[in-house]
């Protein structure tokens, strides 16, 4: 009712941002926050506006933090793992974290080689990578991109860092089901892959 | 990752009082929020705050509204319309403005009876529609509450108001599916509910 109240017209338009969410779907959100829990209204509202505002990314391996350094970086065991596994996103991380299979420290591309996009090696962190790369100490860097046209990309510029810094490379093993994205994988076929990976 | 973020872990929680949104689902707003649309993400923070801080309920009709009166009862026409439609919701009042079949006024119950969850007459307005009763100018009183048990004891309490200040009562004709919920009908069964009302 657009007329009736801009204010529920504006939330419902907002709702439709979420992923999955169409205007039918938006206006049931919005009427039963309104009818049964506003509290709960408020504290989603708050919520996003912190989070918006104040989760930036890791200093070391850019993963969405709030801290200067995430957890991971920040353990004096994980950070000092000659295993670093390379991932195109904060969900793929948090994806093989709950597998328990890894543990040792991350890099996070937050997106993958896209030139068309505008998306390139520096917007991707590499340069800091290779920074990582070259201050030794990495025994072997694991590629967990997605097995994607554009993950593979990603992955082939990655593996030729590892080369001209003599690090070994290798890459999850191809149980991860070929166009499909890592983060919707189930726990034990992307332990599979983890423990069948394969030099790269 | 509970340790690594305890905003993106707030706001996953947060997410999960919206209907139909489970962990997984929650997780993938808050990544697709931070990764790709922040502005979006405070749109809709802000939209949240502002809504459930501010929409309150018209005074005449019940309906959601910011106003102290909502579009339809500032309406010079409408609001003198001898046809007023009782419904559950404003979800339901929706509904049936989008058949446009409709131009009388509306009364918002906001709920059915239910007296074991505390719902009595009183939490439905029942007293203001009452009184709206008694002051004559409505010819006809129109049930559109949901077709279920507390829906129907609903209906027969309204109907039994205006027996007993002579106003003239209908109720949606049976094409309504019995134990549905009218805001999830199509516009056409709703029409056709509608336009073969009766008498009740
Ligand atoms: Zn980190
Ligand atoms: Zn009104």
């Amino acid at each position: 009712m657009p007329a009736s109240s801009p204010l529920l017209q504006q939330l419902i338009d907002a709702l439709k941002v979420l992923p999955g969410v169409g205007p039918k779907t938006a206006q049931r959100m919005a009427f039963q926050l309104l009818e049964r829990n506003r509290e709960a209204g408020k504290k989603l509202g708050n919520a996003l506006l912190n989070a918006m505002e104040h989760i930036g990314q890791c200093r070391c391996c850019r993963t969405f933090t709030e801290a200067e350094l995430c957890a991971i970086c920040s353990d004096d065991v994980r950070s000092q793992s000659p295993l670093l596994c390379v991932v195109g996103s904060s969900a793929d991380l948090q994806a093989i974290e709950q597998t328990g299979q890894f543990d040792g420290r991350y890099f996070v591309l937050m997106g993958q080689l896209s030139p068309l996009d505008g998306i390139g090696p520096a917007e991707l962190g590499l340069n800091v990578l290779e920074q990582q790369l070259a201050q030794g100490g990495i025994a072997e860097l694991i590629l967990a991109t997605n097995p994607t046209v554009e993950g593979d990309a990603t992955a082939y510029y990655i593996a030729e860092l590892c080369h001209r810094h003599q690090v070994t490379v290798s890459r999850l093993a191809q149980g991860v089901p070929v166009g499909g994205e890592l983060e919707y994988l189930d726990g034990s076929t992307l332990s599979h892959a983890f423990s069948g990976r394969k030099s790269f």
